[in-house]
């Protein structure tokens, strides 16, 4: 079982990462870039037999905590 | 229109950043994670109208040139 998890900056806030690939992809010719955001991704192995419900609390629980920022960031987290 | 990238370094790659996720985690007291591996993820907005083949062939290599280190990490692109 796998989760995957996806943490993105959130809209509002400034995401210079982001704002250098775009301009970067603007430089090098590639058009109709409107924008782009940068985040993290993280794919997590859970043992065989791990209850996916209790998995799910758990790493809802670690996001929150500390794999996000919760201030800054917004998360997806998919278990599969 | 969208794309969505998510770049993962090769399985046979040392990954200290998810190692160290993983340890954290164990210290913390989730339980049953077997390994972790962290990526980037990007979210590229394209503009209404793009030609969604086209756009695809310039992120993969985008993608191939500047946004992933090809020998150490692999990507994946998809546009919706």
């Amino acid at each position: 079982m796998k989760a995957k998890i996806i943490i993105t900056p959130k809209k509002a806030v400034v995401d210079p990462q982001g704002k250098t690939v775009q301009s970067a992809l603007a430089h090098l010719g590639y058009q109709g870039v409107t924008a782009v955001h940068v985040g993290k991704y993280l794919e997590i192995d859970l043992a065989p037999g791990t209850n996916a419900a209790a998995a799910r609390r758990a790493l809802e629980e670690a996001c929150h905590k500390f794999l996000s920022n919760p201030i800054i960031e917004d998360y997806r987290l998919d278990i599969e």
